[in-house]
């Protein structure tokens, strides 16, 4: 069976067809122009081949529930082209296949769950760390969505009393997003966290704020692997610098064994999100 | 169909014997003491009952992995008599029937989700804030646990610039239970919450770091409602102030409509745990 993916990003589109075991066939990347135009560059693609079904992991916010009168349409997103822009109505027009709409990090996740780093367990949190912070969260091989789905970028988390900065959350200021994104880096250092050094004291400082982020996930969803990708994960001297702070934070409350496997690196070399769409056509 | 349930506390055990609908039909409580005594007094009220199914919401932490050598286990409690003590076996050996077993929050909430608050939603978060703080998760019928369960009242959460209190939280200090629990409000203010005045300070800065939790856990698990039980929410002013703070620190990042009816107070009078126990012996 042959199977279509969208990974639908807000500056690029991935366009895939593969198989049921995560075997890409054919792929096409373009850049997110507006909706017309970039739902045409995907449809042109996909007329090259009979798919069957298609996932589509979405950058959001987007209306996940099912009760909602804008299911499956773009929310409030500063790319006010896409704002209200109702895409599943508009894939539906565009293919007559069964379409299964989920969120980006989502996809991630399930991506990593059915091919990469999580094949082995119950559950994953996919946690990425670039222009904004974001996590999915795949459980007995579900994708996980609430009432809408969550966006767990924004929790709150202790700031540190070595730290002054403003935050850059435009609605929050100090959220998790507003102290540990690459924007947020940017801002408090003045120059891009790649023209930091390894031992900048940026990355102890976003490496605490990203290990309390993960102990409250752990607290709250209680997943059994943890994997950290995006832009700023880019730094590797990040991942022990978080798993020091998980278990000095936790501080033998939580039963933490063997962070070097529980937290851990993408496998997927940036396919995660488009395996993962592909993945969720499968999901029925 | 006659149903057991043990709502397992801390302090007190209920043992009851109910029906589908969630009717009890005999009931008794007496106080938690060594796990031996404690159990046989279970025995002699069930012996007297003719149950078909037990259903068990335990204080914990306790082994929910299903995985685990210890599965069914209470785990590193101060209670020391039932620390490593082997619940779920000694419940086999003493009822022939199938058994459920659950923590104490998760019964909460599922016993709100089938017969209170949460009769008309899909997704339902408990919360208690007394002694200690924790929450239970119920979701389109099932009780929520990950690689086990989760443990939402120890989050990270920010900490005022007014408020130098140290936190009580043996583990983390000033985690959301440090600083909102029963003990941190009597600590911080040197009197029992319930010897402070309505309008003291002490509820503003409870209903403040609540209401973050309430942000973290809604961005995490995103439910459609959100039942606040327990000893300290007996200060009915807190309610009205969670609300507003829930709405000021979302700062409408968040779509959240008719937030009285979104957060509100258990409707099932301290019954929602021994009602939520016989439930879960029917979710088999």
């Amino acid at each position: 069976m042959l199977i279509g993916g969208i990974e639908a990003g807000g500056t690029k589109f991935v366009c895939a067809v593969g198989d049921e075991s995560g075997n890409i066939l054919d792929k096409i990347t373009f850049p997110t122009e507006e909706p017309d135009k970039t739902l045409d560059a995907a449809k042109q693609f996909f007329n090259k081949h009979d798919i069957q079904a298609l996932g589509v992991g979405s950058f959001g916010p987007v209306d996940l529930n099912k009760k909602s009168k804008t299911f499956g349409s773009i929310l409030n997103t500063p790319k006010l082209k896409w704002k209200q822009f109702h895409l599943l109505d508009q894939l539906k027009q565009d293919y007559n296949v069964p379409i299964t709409l989920d969120t980006d990090v989502n996809a991630a996740a399930l991506g990593e769950y059915k091919y990469g780093a999580a094949k082995n367990v119950a559950s994953v949190l996919y946690i990425t760390v670039g222009t904004g912070i974001g996590a999915g969260f795949v459980k007995d091989g579900q994708t996980y969505i609430g009432k809408s789905h969550p966006e767990m970028g924004h929790i709150f988390i202790q700031q540190r009393k070595d730290d002054n900065f403003e935050g850059n959350c435009p609605y929050h200021g100090t959220c998790l997003e507003g102290l540990a994104s690459g924007p947020a880096i940017e801002k408090r250092f003045g120059k891009k966290g790649d023209l930091l050094g390894a031992d900048h004291i940026a990355w102890e400082i976003t490496a605490d704020y990203l290990a309390q982020a993960i102990i409250n996930y752990l607290l709250i969803l209680s997943p059994e692997k943890v994997i950290i990708g995006g832009g700023v994960m880019k730094q590797k001297q990040l991942y022990p610098l978080i798993r020091r702070k998980v278990l000095e934070f936790s501080n033998a409350y939580m039963e933490l064994e063997n962070l070097d496997e529980m937290i851990v690196t993408p496998k997927l070399n940036d396919e995660q999100g488009i395996k993962g769409a592909i993945a969720l056509a499968l999901l029925g």
